[in-house]
């Protein structure tokens, strides 16, 4: 290989992506010399166990057991922060890399979900840039087209698949017509799904980057508190089937919308999905993002959300950008320009919705939740009564007109007190993602 | 607006993409300042007419009947050149600017497909960049995806839908079971077509783009002389009709393969592509991107490709770059950094074919074909015969599995020659995209 400037790395974090990095670095350590213009090493490392084995060459990289330490060292120019934690040390790390003018590169969706903000002043005040492509959506360089390659326009909405383990377990429910808990466990087995699945499973993962791709898009300050969070927990077979017989795909999304007064709608729950739309057609452990721009109208991005490879990958294209000094604002704009974050309650989210009771088959239960449904102005599309099996529990299934979120829930809440209805009404809201 | 430094706009063509590029910079203005630290304003213009009506205000900016002189004008800091054309004054203008140390967009996929490595080369040697994400897929960042997003991956293939004007013709074909002709006089009057519409339907405008991606990806010297091209003009609605009938969508791709021995292969013609693969389902006049990485697997890109806005977002993040002082070279490396071109020929293209002929329904027809399958060693995977009309003409279809062009193409020329075969046999390529 010709003469490069070196690029000196401190890796914190030793486990399957900084393993990908590792290797990466390594394998494809030409092109990227020629790509970025300096030859990019490992110089320093730090992980909780120096003497576990791991499979990949560490070559002559310093050892440090205090990422503090790391983030000083001489020998750095830049810190790839890949430890994950919403707080110290990945924080602490971060902190005295900016303080000591090191650029950072990090994975962290749950540390800037939670502290994006204060970071990114500590960027803006530093000068010095936080790179953070890897913390959202595994290899698809989704960060880089909101921040640079759709910059051009005012972005109005987006949605996504963000979550690899939820959509691999929607997708095999859907193919396979077998249960949340059996696919989760295979799931497991495979390694798809950890072994506290909660964090996937119950919405978390995708809320933190949502909450990052929401202050992206809409230049407001990051805000995970206020991402409305429902899991896949509740989602059954029963109603994936239901949903293929309506037309639509069952997917777990994350959606952000900026209403026209500024305030932003921040939401993860599972949505029914036109089966055509291009997210409903995103499977098995791929993420997709869908988003609006005024001029660029949609552009849809798909590839794989995690795993060693597609993460390494992001996580050297920061690198890259790094080396070639092209870096943009964490959040697109300076922190001192992102505004405040206004919040629109998930009581005034208005579309429609799919509801499944279970009911005794008897005369005049569907009159009843009718008119509950007339008395809060919801209006009927759609109701299903397969069967009969009269004194026993069969399932009506209906859609709704649009309707707001609020009349909804108390319909529901009115509805669950009939004597008729024997179990708490099964909900999903249908995102016709226009 | 808070007070900016500008960045002075000289813009060479008012048509579609001027018009829009125009409109997007007085109308996002604000957002534009706030995300690339400058106000962006057009303080020159140059078209072929002054005096036409344009419906778009052009406000103080000077006008030059003379792009050169544009191009060292005072008042401009950065050229757009939209004026389109595979030589000058488009090359000219760029040149000059170039010259004159004023970086470049550039929407001429033309010109760079033709003439990219020479004007890299003064990009290069002016150290002034040349920024064309306009000039593939219109709106959707694939360009800044090959050279930064995915940067760190050594890239070994991707394939496209890189006209949308085909797109939509093929689509409707498959829609409404209507033959070419009838659809493309519908897009002529929708405007998705030109009145001359060879440029479009016979492959040229997608074989310019296919060449720059292929450059880009690859890192080597632009080729567009070594694209096999053939447009959509023989794609008939019994193909379409016999393609969803195997699992396949007829697609018009561009296809770039690098061979282990670091040979290109590059090719722009209608497909069969198996129609759960993520191109089958990009439709309409969407643009669709696919590319396949060492580290990063898969990625799907997809949105519109052409009109006034989604080029003019593409114009603008260029210019939003060029503000911020983010620019990569035009073809991801320095071009004296480009590998020398070397191709695949079409011949050694090995993969699955479906061939439609119409014979005379006699018996010993199907024997004879088989023959000459055979003695070429191209082995059938399904024959279909539907119908009988003893001593008239009938459709014959089969796909074959894997083999190369020049074993299927001297088959093809042998069975042309056959008594009971009436016309020129159809032949189109099967891409499986694993």
């Amino acid at each position: 290989m010709m003469a490069y400037e070196r690029l000196r790395v401190g890796l914190a974090g030793l486990g399957t992506v900084g393993g990908g990095v590792c290797r990466l670095l390594e394998q494809n350590a030409q092109v990227l010399a020629m790509r970025s213009g300096k030859e990019i090493v490992i110089t320093a490392v730090c992980a909780r166990d120096r003497d576990k084995q791991r499979g990949f060459d560490l070559g002559d990289a310093r050892w440090y057991d205090d990422p503090v330490a790391l983030a000083s060292a001489d020998e750095v120019d830049v810190v790839v922060e890949v430890m994950g934690g919403s707080g110290d040390p990945a924080k602490a790390l971060i902190e005295a890399a900016l303080e000591h003018r090191k650029p950072v590169v990090t994975a962290n969706k749950a540390l800037l979900a939670v502290h994006g903000l204060s970071l990114a002043r500590l960027e803006e005040r530093y000068q010095t840039p936080i790179c953070a492509e890897a913390a959202v959506a595994g290899g698809i360089p989704v960060l880089k087209a909101l921040r640079e390659g759709l910059a051009a326009n005012r972005l109005d909405a987006l949605h996504g698949i963000l979550n690899g383990t939820c959509n691999y377990i929607l997708t095999e429910m859907q193919e396979t017509g077998r249960g949340f808990e059996d696919i989760l466990r295979e799931a497991q087995q495979l390694g798809y799904a950890e072994a506290d699945p909660s964090f996937d499973v119950d919405g978390i993962d995708a809320a933190h980057k949502l909450a990052l791709l929401s202050a992206m898009a809409f230049g407001t300050e990051v805000c995970f508190s206020e991402v409305y969070v429902e899991g896949i927990r509740k989602v059954s077979a029963v109603d994936i089937a239901y949903a293929a017989e309506l037309g639509y795909r069952i997917k777990l999304l994350g959606i952000a919308k900026r209403h026209q007064d500024g305030r932003i709608e921040q939401r993860v729950h599972p949505c029914m999905v036109p089966k055509h739309a291009p997210i409903a057609k995103v499977d098995g452990v791929f993420n997709g993002v869908v988003v609006h721009g005024d001029f660029v109208d949609k552009i849809v991005m798909e590839g794989r959300g995690a795993g060693a490879g597609p993460t390494a990958s992001a996580v050297v294209a920061d690198l890259i950008d790094i080396a070639r000094g092209n870096t943009s604002p964490l959040f697109g704009v300076r922190a001192t320009l992102l505004s405040a974050f206004r919040g629109v309650p998930l009581a005034q989210r208005v579309g429609m919705y799919y509801v499944r009771l279970m009911v005794v088959d008897r005369p005049g239960v569907i009159a009843d939740v009718s008119a509950i449904l007339r008395d809060e102005q919801v209006s009927l599309e759609a109701l299903l009564q397969r069967g009969r099996a009269p004194g026993e529990a069969v399932p009506v299934v209906f859609t709704t007109h649009e309707t707001n979120e609020a009349a909804m829930q108390r319909a529901l809440q009115s509805i669950a007190k009939l004597d008729a209805v024997l179990e708490p009404p099964q909900m999903l809201r249908i995102e016709t993602l226009t």
